[in-house]
C-alpha cells in the first residue's frame, strides 16, 4: 500500500499548524495547553469535528479522554492515538504530531476504502502541566490512579484546586474515572507515534523509528552528608568534602551506565549544595539519579551499584550518604508481532528506519499490559523537545502515518 | 611576663556575654550587628566606655572605626585590635573576641604598669553584612575603595541606599573618607587577635596559633556548555553532558591542591546546574572555584592549572568551557620580627601552639602593606563559624592576650 505523502504531510502540516494558533495554547510564546483549559477543549472539538467529518462516532470518558471509533461501541478496532496536552513551555510536536498522525491515518482509511476498523484515542494530561502528574491520562485508563488521589492528592499547578473539582467544573463526571478503562476493550492492538525527543534518529540518518521497548526507570535521590567547613581555612586533610562525592558518583554512573551498555542510561540532572556559598566546603549535597534502560535487570544492576557506591565513596572521605529511591518502573516490552509487521511496511517504503527503544515514558506504557502495542517515532530536530523550538517533519509523519496503516491492515 | 588568666578570662566572658544581649544584636537568634544600625552604635560604645575607664582617648575616625589611645594622637603606639561587626547568622567571637582582647590587652598593660604606647582599632563592616562588602572598614582605611564605591556602588542590603548615606544618617563625615587612612600613622605594630574559624588548632590540641601569612586567593566561576537532551532519550555515546566536566573537575582540583601541598586548598561551593530537572541532561552547568594558600605561586599555579584542565575536560567531551576569574588577593605574609617574639611569649607561657597560616581573609590584610603586622589565633570548637553554634575559650583568649602583651614589651 501507497500513499500520497505529499498529500498527507500537507494535511498533517495544516493541522499542527492549526493547533498552533492562539486559539489552542494559554501561552503566546509556547504551546501551552493542558486538561479542563478553553485552549484544550478547543483542542478536542477540532479533533471531534475532523473525525465527526469521516464519520467516526466521537466520545469522551468520565474524565474527557477523547475517543473516537468507526465501528459501533463493543466491536473490535484498532486503536491510534497519542495525546494533545503539552508540556508549559511547549513545542507543535509532542503528542500532538501523534494524534494528527493518527487522524491521518483514520482520513487515509476513509479515502482509501480500506474498511480498517478503528478507534483513535487522545489521552489527557500527559505531560503533567495541569495537575504536576505525568501520564495522568492514561494511568487513569489503566487504573493505576486511587480515587484519593483524584479528591485529594492531585492538585492543579495553577490554583491548588483538585483535579476531581476541575474536572467537575468542565462537565466531566469523575465519580465514574474506573469507567474509564473500558475505553481499551474491544481493541485488537494499539500503535502510538510520536516525536522521538532525542537524536538517535537524526544522528543515525533514520526516517523512522520502530520501538520494541519502552524503557523502565529508577528515579532516586542520594544525600551526602559532609562538614560545612570554611574553604579557606581548612586544609585538605580535615576536609569531608560531600561534592567530591557526588564527583565521584557522578563518573562512576558514566561508567557504569556505558559498561552496562543495552541502552541503558543515567544521568545526575539535579544538584543541590548546602549552603552553596564559593567560600564554603559543603554541609551537604543532594543529587539525583535518572538510570534507564529497556531491560530490567540491567539498568537495575546499574543502581544497585550505584546505590553500594555512594556509601562506599562516601566511607571512604569519612562520610555517610543515603540513596533512597523516589521511583521504579518496568521497561514496558513491545509486541513483537505489531513491531515485525511495522517493520515490514517500512522496509516495503525503502525509507531509512531502525529499531530502537524509548528512552522516555509514553501513555503506550499505560496500555501495553492489556493490548498488543507499538509506537513509531519520527525524528525530531536536534532532539529538541519540551520546548517552542521543537521541530518535527511533517513528511516524515506522513511516512509514519503509511507504515501505520499498511501494518494495521496486514495485522487484520 | 605572667598575667592572672583567671581574672582575664573571667573578664574576656564578661565583655563577650554582655555584647551577646539585647542591646547588641538586630537579631534573636544569632548575633547580627553591623555598621550604622543601633546595636552596633551600641557596641561601639561600650568599648568606648571600658577604654575612658582606663585613660584611654577614644575618638571615631570620618566613617566610624573606633580609635582608641594611651598616648596623645601623633605619637607611635603599637595597634591591636580586630572587628566588632558580626556575620548576619554570626556567633559571639568572630572579630568581637579580638577587640575583647585587645582592650584587656589594655586594662593589663594599664593594671600592670607596664606603660605600653598602645592603640586600639576596631575596624566596621569585615563581614559585609550591612553592605555586602568583606573588610570594608579596613579596606577604607587602606584607601583600597573608591569614592565611586562608597558613593553608589556599596549599597545597603537592607534598603538599597548607599553606605555614603547610610554613613551621613549616622552623623559621619563620609566626604572626608581620605582622612581614615591617618588612623595607622604612627602605629609600629599591628597584632590581630581571632578566632581560627578552622580545626586545625583542636584536631592538633594547640591552644595557640601564631599566624605567619595570610592567605591568598583566586576565586573564579566555571561555566561549561553541555547539551540539555532527554535523560531517557540520549544514548550515553550522544550526550553532551556539563555535570561529568564538573565532577571531572573537582576531583582534579582536590589533587592538584593535595600534590601543590605548603597549605594549599582548592574548594567548589557553588554548583548551578541548568536546567536542573531529574529526567534532563543539564544544558550548562556553573561552578566556583576557591583557591588559596599562603604562596602565592604555589596557589596560583593550581589555579592556572585548574583553568587549563576545565577546557580540555569539556574539549575532550565535545563542550565548551570557561574560567572566568572574579578576584584574586596575593598572600600576605606576617613580619617576622612580630611573628617571632609572638612564638617566643608563647613558648615562655609552656601552652602549646604553632606556627601556622591563616585561610581565612582579616583586617590585618589592609594593614599590613603600611605597619609590621602579625595575627594570634585561639581553637574555635569544631571550626564552626558564621554561625550561633560559634564557640572559643576564654581561657584561651586570656592566654592569647598574655602573650601580645609579652610580644609587644618585648618589641620596645
Amino acid at each position: 500500500m501507497t500513499i500520497d505523502r505529499e498529500r498527507s504531510a500537507a494535511r498533517i502540516d495544516g493541522d499542527i499548524e492549526h493547533l498552533a494558533t492562539a486559539d489552542y495554547t494559554t501561552s503566546s510564546e509556547a504551546i501551552r495547553r493542558y486538561a479542563y483549559t478553553r485552549e484544550y477543549r478547543n483542542t478536542l472539538d477540532y479533533f471531534g469535528r475532523e473525525l465527526e467529518r469521516i464519520g467516526f462516532e466521537v466520545s469522551e470518558d468520565a474524565v474527557g479522554t477523547l475517543v473516537a471509533r468507526n465501528r459501533p461501541a463493543g466491536e473490535p478496532a484498532f486503536g491510534v492515538g497519542s495525546h494533545c496536552d503539552s508540556n508549559r513551555n511547549g513545542g507543535k510536536y509532542d503528542g500532538t504530531m501523534g494524534v494528527v498522525t493518527a487522524l491521518e491515518v483514520c482520513r487515509l482509511n476513509e479515502e482509501l476504502g480500506l474498511g480498517l476498523p478503528l478507534q483513535l484515542i487522545s489521552f489527557l494530561e500527559e505531560e503533567g502541566s495541569g495537575f504536576g502528574q505525568m501520564l495522568l491520562g492514561s494511568r487513569l485508563v489503566a487504573q493505576r490512579v486511587t480515587e484519593e488521589d483524584l479528591r485529594e492528592r492531585f492538585l492543579a499547578t495553577d490554583d491548588g484546586r483538585s483535579f476531581w473539582e476541575h474536572a467537575e467544573e468542565a462537565g466531566y463526571d469523575p465519580a465514574r474515572w474506573r469507567d474509564c478503562s473500558h475505553i481499551l476493550e474491544g481493541l485488537t492492538g494499539w500503535i502510538e507515534m510520536h516525536i522521538e525527543q532525542a537524536r538517535l534518529l537524526q544522528d543515525t540518518d533514520n526516517r523512522i523509528g520502530i520501538v520494541e521497548a519502552i524503557a523502565g526507570y529508577v528515579h532516586a535521590d542520594v544525600f551526602v552528608e559532609g562538614r560545612g567547613d570554611h574553604a579557606g581555612a581548612t586544609p585538605m586533610d580535615l576536609r569531608l568534602d560531600p561534592a567530591l562525592v557526588l564527583a565521584e558518583t557522578a563518573l562512576e554512573l558514566e561508567r557504569l551506565a556505558r559498561a552496562a551498555g543495552r541502552g541503558t542510561v543515567g544521568t545526575i540532572g539535579e544538584i543541590e549544595v548546602d549552603p552553596g556559598l564559593i567560600n564554603a566546603i559543603a554541609s551537604r549535597v543532594r543529587f539525583s539519579l535518572d538510570i534507564r534502560g529497556p531491560e530490567d535487570e540491567v539498568f537495575r544492576g546499574v543502581a544497585r551499584e550505584i546505590a553500594a557506591f555512594v556509601t562506599r565513596s562516601a566511607g571512604e572521605r569519612g562520610m555517610r550518604a543515603e540513596y533512597m529511591e523516589r521511583q521504579a518502573l518496568a521497561a514496558t516490552p513491545m509486541d513483537e508481532g505489531i513491531v515485525s509487521k511495522l517493520e515490514q511496511a517500512a522496509a516495503e517504503t525503502g525509507e531509512p528506519y531502525r529499531r530502537m527503544h524509548s528512552g522516555a515514558a509514553h501513555d503506550t506504557m499505560c496500555v501495553a499490559d492489556r493490548v498488543p502495542t507499538a509506537m513509531v517515532f519520527v525524528p525530531c530536530k536536534d532532539g529538541i523537545s519540551h520546548h517552542p523550538a521543537e521541530h518535527a517533519d511533517s513528511a516524515d509523519a506522513a511516512l509514519a502515518a503509511e507504515i501505520i496503516l499498511s501494518a494495521i491492515a496486514a495485522l487484520q
